[in-house]
This record gives C-alpha cells, sequence and structure tokens, in this order.
C-alpha cells in the first residue's frame, strides 16, 4: 500500500459514503422531493447502505472511510503510522467532494426548497445544514461527547473483534454496513451520529465556505468539535483494548 | 458465451427486473392496492431486490440488465463489442415484455384506480405513466441528466471496482442489490433514478404504445432522452476510469 | 432422502413458516397489537424472514416448503416423484400446526380484538380471515389466478435458474428470503400472494374447522382454488421451461 | 474455552446486544428523539442487528448473549455443563451494564422526556420501564409464557438445525440477525419477545436499582417471571428434541 493508492481509493469510498448518506437526509428532508417525511429506516439504512458501497470501492485501501477506523488500526498495529497522514487526507477530500455531489444532485430540489407551492420566498433552507453535517438534541455537549464515543465504540469493536478479525475483506462489509445500520436504528438521534470525524467535518466545511445554496443557515461551529474529538477518543480506546484481549 | 446466450437470459433477467419493480411502483400507487401509500423504503427496497433476482437469473450472462453496465463491460475490455448488440436486445425486449407483465399483475387494479369507490370515472389512470417510466421532480433536464449520471456512476462504480473486481459472482448479485437500494434510498428522488437506459424506455414504449390502461396519460417523451444518455455517459466515464486505475 | 425424512423436516420448516408468516399478519392487524397499522414493509419482510427460517430449519430435506416447489424439482428430475407424496404431506401438515401455533401466540389479542376498548363486544374477528389466508382485491378470478401464477413463476425461476443452480444450499437460503421478500413488495396486494398452495389451504382448514377464535368469519371457500391451482400450474411451466433451457 | 473467557466475550457481545437493543426502544419512545413513533419496522431491524453486532464481537465464544442459548447447548452436549456459569454471569452483567449505556447515550433526552415542550414537569418518565424491559400487551401469563415459549423455540431451533449445523460460524450470525428480525415482526406485540432471560432481567434490575431517571415507574416484577422461564423452558424442550431428531 502506497501513500498514493491509500488517499484514492479512500477519496473515492468516502465521496461515495457522503454522497450517499447526505443523499438520504435530503431525499427525506427537502419539499419537493418525493419522499419527504418517510420513515426512520429509511436515514438508517441509508446510511448502512452508503457505507456498504464505499467500502467496497476502497477495498484496495481497506475501505476505513473514517479516521477513527484508520487510528485504530494504527494503534493495534494493524497500519502503518507514516500512512494515517494519506488515508485522512483522502478522507477528508472526499467527504469535501461527496458533500459538493449531493447539492449538485439535488440542486433544483434546494432552489425550490427555499420556495413556497406559490413561489414565494421562505427562507427554509436555513433549516438545510442538517442535510449535510450532524446536529444534537440537546446542548450539553459532555453528554453528546459520550454518546458520540459510546457509538463510534460500537462500530469500532464490531471492526477489531468482529467474525473477520480485524480484515476488512468483502463479507466483512456486508457486517460494517449492518453495524452501521445498527448504530442508526439504536443510537441515531441523540446526537445525529457521526461516528466519524470526516463524515461531519467535511460536509460542514463545504456548506460554510462553497455550496451555492440560497439563505443557507449556520454551519454551527461550536459544536464541530464533539464528533472529531470523541470518534477519535473511541479510537483510541478500543485500539488499546483490542491490544489488551 | 453466444449472442443467443446472452440475449435469452437478460431477456428473462430484464423482465423479471422490471416486473418486480414496476410492481413496487403499483402496489404503492393504485387506489385498491391493499399497501397504497406506503412508506419510500418499499420503493427503494422493491428495486433493489428486483435487481437481485433479476440478475441471479441471468447468471448465466453476467447479469447485466442495463445497457448502461454492458456498456461499462465493453469499454474496460471485459466484454466483446460484437456481444454487446444482443445484450441490448435482450434487455429492451426484456424490460418491454416486463411492463407488459406488471399491467397483467395489477389489470383489475388498473380498471378500478379509474374508478372512485361508487365506481364513477375518476380520470385518475392518467397519473399511471409514473408506475412505468420515471419522471423528474423538476424541468432542467441538464440537471436531471447530472442526476441521472451520478447515480448510475455509484452504480457502475461499485461493478467496476467493488469486492468482485469486475465479475459478477453470487455473493455480488446481493451487493449489487444492495447499491440499487443505496441509491433508491439516496438519490432516488430528484429524478425517479433511471439508472438504466431500457428500465424507462422499455416501459415507456409499452406505456405509450400497447398497454390498454384505460384513460392513461402522456408518456411524456420530451423527457425520454435524459434516463438513455446520461447513464451511458456514466459507462464510457466510469469504464474509462476502470481502465485508467 | 427417505419419505419419513422428507415428512419430518418439511413438516417443521413449513410450521415455522406459517408461525412467523402468519404472525405478521396478525401482529399488523389485531386491535390491541403494538404494531397495528405498520407498514407494508412489516408484512413482505416478516413472509421473507418466515420462509429463511423455514426452508433453514428444513435443509435436511431441501427446505421446499411449498408443493409448488416440490413439483417443480419433480418435473424438472432432481426429484424422485415418489417422494412427492411425503414433501405434500408435512408441508400440509405444517401449515395447519403453524395455523395453531399463531393462534395461541396471540390468543388474548384474538380475544380482546373482538371487543372495543369498554370491552363491549364489535364483531371484529369476523375480518379476522385474512390474517390466515388469502384473499383478492377484486372478483375475478382468472385474472387473480394470472397474478398467482406470475408471483409463484418469479420465485421458481430464482430457485430453478438463481446463482445455486437449483440446489438450495445456505447461501440460497438468504436468496430465497430475497425473493419472497421482492414478491411481496412487488407483487403483494391484488392477491394477498400465497405462491404456495399449503400456505393457504392449510390455516384456512384450520380456521374454518379448528380454530377457537370468538365470532369468527367466513373461510372464503369460493376462492380457496386460485392460490392452489395457479402455484402448481406455474411449477410444471418454470419445471418445463427449465428442462428446455 | 476457559471460564474466563467464555464470561468476557458474553460480558462484551451482551453489554453490546442491550446497549443496542434497548436504544432501539429509546429512539422511538423518548419525547425529543427525532425518529419517535417511527414505525415497527425500527424496532425489528433494531434487534436484529443488536444481535448480530453483539454476537459478532462475541464470536470467541460462540456468540450466545443469551441463557437460553447456552442452555440448549449443554442439554444437547455442545458444551460443558461446567462452564455454563460464566457464560450466564458474563451474560447477566452484561445485559446489566447495556442498559446503563443506553441510559448514558440518552440522558439528556431521559431528562427531556419527563417535561412538556415548556419545561413544565409532565412524569412522563413513569412510562420509560418499557425501554429497558419487556411488558405483555394482556395480563394472563400462562397465556403469556407459552408466546414466549414459542418464540423462543424459533430462535433456537434456528440455531439447532439451522444450516451451520449447531455451530456459530460467521454467516450463521446473518442468519441469528435474520431470525430475531423475523421474531420481532411476527410474534413480537403479545409480550415484548424477550426470548432471552438476561434480555429482561438485566435493564430489569438496572431500571429499578439503579438508573438515575427522574419520575421512573415501575420495574413491574410481577412479570420478572415470564421472560426467565418461558426461555429457559424452550431450551430444554428444542435441547431434547435436538439430540432425538
Amino acid at each position: 500500500m502506497t501513500g498514493l493508492d491509500a488517499f484514492t481509493w479512500e477519496f473515492l469510498g468516502t465521496a461515495l459514503l457522503l454522497l450517499l448518506g447526505n443523499g438520504a437526509c435530503a431525499l427525506v428532508t427537502l419539499r419537493t422531493s418525493g419522499a419527504r417525511g418517510s420513515d426512520w429506516i429509511v436515514i438508517a439504512l441509508g446510511w448502512g447502505m452508503a457505507v456498504f458501497i464505499g467500502a467496497s470501492v476502497a477495498d484496495p485501501s481497506g475501505g476505513h472511510l473514517n479516521p477513527a477506523v484508520t487510528l485504530l488500526f494504527a494503534v493495534n498495529g494493524s497500519l502503518e503510522w507514516g500512512l494515517v497522514r494519506y488515508y485522512v487526507a483522502g478522507q477528508l477530500l472526499g467527504a469535501m467532494v461527496g458533500a459538493i455531489l449531493v447539492w449538485a444532485a439535488f440542486k433544483q430540489l434546494f432552489d425550490a426548497n427555499n420556495l413556497d407551492e406559490q413561489g414565494n420566498v421562505t427562507g427554509a433552507n436555513a433549516q438545510t445544514g442538517g442535510i449535510f453535517f450532524t446536529a444534537p438534541a440537546h446542548p450539553k455537549n459532555g453528554w453528546n461527547a459520550l454518546t458520540e464515543f459510546i457509538g463510534t465504540s460500537v462500530l469500532l469493536m464490531f471492526i477489531a473483534f468482529g467474525p473477520a478479525g480485524g480484515e476488512l475483506g468483502p463479507l466483512t462489509y456486508f457486517g460494517v454496513a449492518f453495524v452501521v445500520v445498527a448504530i442508526g436504528l439504536s443510537l441515531g438521534t441523540p446526537t445525529g451520529y457521526a461516528i466519524n470525524p470526516v463524515r461531519d467535518l467535511g460536509p460542514r466545511l463545504m456548506y460554510a465556505f462553497v455550496l451555492p445554496i440560497r439563505d443557507k443557515g449556520s454551519a454551527n461551529w461550536s459544536y464541530a468539535w464533539v464528533p472529531i474529538v470523541a470518534p477519535l477518543a473511541a479510537a483510541v480506546a478500543v485500539g488499546t483494548l483490542s491490544v489488551v484481549l
């Protein structure tokens, strides 16, 4: 595995992850989407399938898509520390590009979302940030960080201890899809289950500085540290546990 | 693989794909269907499972079911160009026959759909085209083509780069089902996610010229080029990328 | 495979199929069920998972659970004709016992279903037949038989031509579950998708003559031939096709 | 397999099972959860995926997570009786810890659940017991025990007779997930489908004696024997059957 290979495949896989994951959020949210208001199962399955596609395509680099997964493997010795920077760079850039692709795929729906049925401006696009980045249901970020720590630990324990024994082979991609579905169905609503620093930061950057969405809202930077710090802390914890056990 | 084998298996598989996929649309749409108004998950899972069945049955020819998949394999050298015509002919004819089978399976429900509960004619069948072919949420076809290009590229990237490395073996049929579920859950509503020229054109031809649905509506030919051109362009793009990477 | 083995495993598997399949119908129907009125996805997934469990347990006899599957294998030469009677006897008896088990598992809910919240008798149990046997949305049984013929043919084409090439191994049980989910999501509502003679006849017999449900309704015998004859006709058709292709 | 290994892996796996399973219940119940009131499919898939994750992580000890599974294997001779105590101790302690983790992940939502939108105390937390332990729809516990006996028998018959022939390998974890989804979709509502003594007892103990939920309700101890006794009786019955067949 060269650094360039790691960068390339993680970039492609994470772009697909965010395209499909943020896409599910757009699909249930935007006013003129035929699936607006769908059941939570659409969100949970949508993100799980997004991980399946992204990880499958990123198979040559191990399908991490997530700095917490990369850090886990570095901590438990499965990955050279020198490669971490290439993985994370590909993941972050992929997440940013994925967010742009979602915007492009739903461009006309974003335009219409800011209007009512008569074409008057409603300003509803101020709420579109939630399509791209996560937001907690309640404001205490210590508890929110704990929720993200717990959710990420579930993902990483499956990867570290699950049937493939730390190696992400083809069957494991189905398993990883299932674990992301599980976390969404079970721990999804307190914080929006980022469980991945770039899944949150990449689209947040794009929403704040790049995407041309009319009347868009705040990027809520005061929350942005939680879905970065808590998943990485979980990686250190589970990585250490996997060395011990 | 002879041309006749390719034609036969692609015909059977694509007929099953359209029977089941269009069937899911009929099931959630028609007035006297017990599942009318079901959640979007029924559409997304319905089309995904339809691809699973169709591709499994078409295993001897590789389970393409889609000219964009066939073109991808021709572009990246996995398939002889001389066989493409047999694949596409089987796919288009299969899509047409699948649409007839859906109509037959729901025949009494189509009849009742045009009436209210007292048996008065309402003309609601003018809206039944959406059961058979795709329609966009908004009218700008450049953006719609981009959405179809993105969605098809997701499918083709999974096939070209996913765990089976370009070969569609049994496990991959589960994977392809998951990717079609993913696209439906994430990118489904801007354009109805044709992501396959014959999936749209075959039923559109049948609706326009063959199916005896009383008071049926327009076949909306002005949109018909989008789900043909955009998926084929994606096949060229991803096919080229798969040669480069 | 002895006749006794075939009988025993088909009995166990089909009892599980009906217990779980009819259970899903009870779960979404009965007044005091916490999942009353759930989305159609619960029915479609419920029956698919029921087939998965039943076929897995009946693995020693091939997991048919359905006289149409047994007849398919007899027609295409995979099964000795002399064993058919043992398969079908186990299937029918299993379907009857499965219906009794559903009633037992939901006994208190059947009692409460016939009452309103104040405990007055409403007679709502007259509608409980639909929990056990299938009913069409419309009365023309020629068209209904065609729908059942089409749905059963999808199932049988998957079994005859799918990835396992006619042998029902472990992976195929996941596949068969998916195909039953697909048929439910796509062709389920015109006739209630029996696609299996004993799935309909066994519970209908129990409902008519055995189950002690207060104020129960008609067993609708005039429809009972459709889900017997149409699936068997599909078995002959697909069995013949599988010999030819 | 040492006793300590059995204890450790069953502890980890069962903690994950309860974290995710009870999490799904919290997610659809609590007032400020964005997925409140979701369809029953979220509960059924949530518990199924929870079993998949827990059993996968507990792979070194066989992924039992359930004293009824452990007893089944002891009865049919697959497990030494001397190890049963270590399995069950790990399972019960894991279930208790899992319940604490759910409470922690949803802490702010439990606080808000007891208030209305204006912040007035409503006492709604008296109903939060149902997030942690099971409750029947109707009061006759003989019938409720029968329902739990039937549901647990489905699970154990799949494990004893399913494709992996009594050994819980990687593929079987997908299968076991499906069987738990099946039971939830089909037999879930009469009793809340504990089908596992520690799944019910562990969280009930935590709710009664440990969790600091303001204005919490009764732990309903009069029902607590049913989800302990009935699953264990099913283990003896299916274990004996698996020796005979």
